[in-house]
């Protein structure tokens, strides 16, 4: 499948690397076309992978990742443009973590508690399918749930429920996740997004990204 | 030991009646004594149960557990006085729950993100040792975590080290918790706080709020 990502960080790249190794063809795209990290990573992925705009990237996808930092990535998404985003799967991983006051981040706040990334993305793009999913776990867990032992769980959300099921099957069949939760339409996004100040202190605790949450009952 | 708890509603009176199964003697504190829930709940809970203001219940106890509603929290701890919980530990228990906006609810913006209850009761009563704990579960688990079969743990912060100790003491030898996680100073009551969202949804999903999380690494 043809897949464009958005965002050419760790998540961004991580997750572009995984989809090369499952044999799919990968556009990571950026602000500028020739971005040197888009560059560097198109020479390392092989040849089914390239790079370019934002709006290269997600013309060139069947399904969307938004891997770009939560304060960039309505600007970011703007630039990929509404008519290449529309009818597609936006899988939405990023979190509106604030690092203007210093460490541990907090949230932006017109991102936080009465709405959330999530939700503002799916506002601003009416006609894409946007699946929040995850944003709770570190990039190299997101593409493969066994790194960490024993079970765990993904929290999943959006409007749109084929979307939804087209997702959950391709988290479990190319990133190995076994437990999913499916909390509802997309304004449950603002309930995962809200753990993450929860998450980077417990990052800080275990001295390791590779953890995640369990719900027990 | 004697404990002062504020708050009359379902947390204040079933940790409360549990305590007062464990010998202690302790005092319900309310807006005003004799209030009919508290008068109540003595009646059940026997010689070692009296009730009172918040004062009173303040002035009572050697530990005071704060019980109130989020939104009302920082009032009654004012009419409970600084000089009666000056020197002593302080459970927080509350949660800043905003249900003004309908379900599932917020958090009051105030108390949320940049800063959290247990900061901001613990920035007006600085001589009392809060503890902010307990908050991330239902309350007939927060008196016995047994009640959740499996591991599962339990947060805990607040500045004074000694006093989380002897918290989590009583944690451990009253209300049956074996795993809990210290992340450190007060300021950490926003990632706890924070994941109530997430809370409410998982109540809506699992349609019982005997659930809590596991931290897997």
């Amino acid at each position: 499948m043809k897949i464009g990502i958005l965002g050419t960080g760790m998540v961004g790249t991580t997750i572009g690397s995984k989809l090369i190794k499952l044999n799919h063809e990968v556009k990571l795209g950026s602000r500028a076309a020739d971005n040197p990290k888009a560059i560097e990573w198109v020479k390392q992925a092989g040849a089914n992978a390239s790079q370019g705009t934002f709006t290269d990237a997600a013309a060139f996808g069947e399904i969307i990742f938004n891997c770009t930092k939560g304060d960039a990535s309505l600007a970011a998404l703007q630039q990929a443009g509404a008519a290449n985003l529309a009818g597609k799967i936006l899988l939405d991983v990023a979190n509106p973590l604030d690092f203007s006051r210093g460490m541990p981040p907090t949230l932006i706040p017109e991102f936080a508690n009465t709405t959330s990334l999530g939700e503002e993305i799916q506002k601003a793009f009416p006609e894409t399918k946007v699946v929040k999913t995850l944003n709770t776990v570190n990039c190299n867990l997101m593409v493969d749930a066994s790194l960490v032992a024993g079970e765990h769980d993904l929290f999943i959300c959006g409007n749109d429920k084929a979307a939804k099921e087209r997702v959950i099957q391709m988290l479990q069949q190319d990133f190995n996740w076994t437990s999913i939760i499916d909390l509802g339409d997309i304004t449950n996004a603002r309930a995962t997004e809200m753990i993450l100040p929860l998450w980077v202190r417990l990052y800080g605790y275990l001295q390791t990204p590779n953890f995640n949450l369990k719900v027990v009952s």
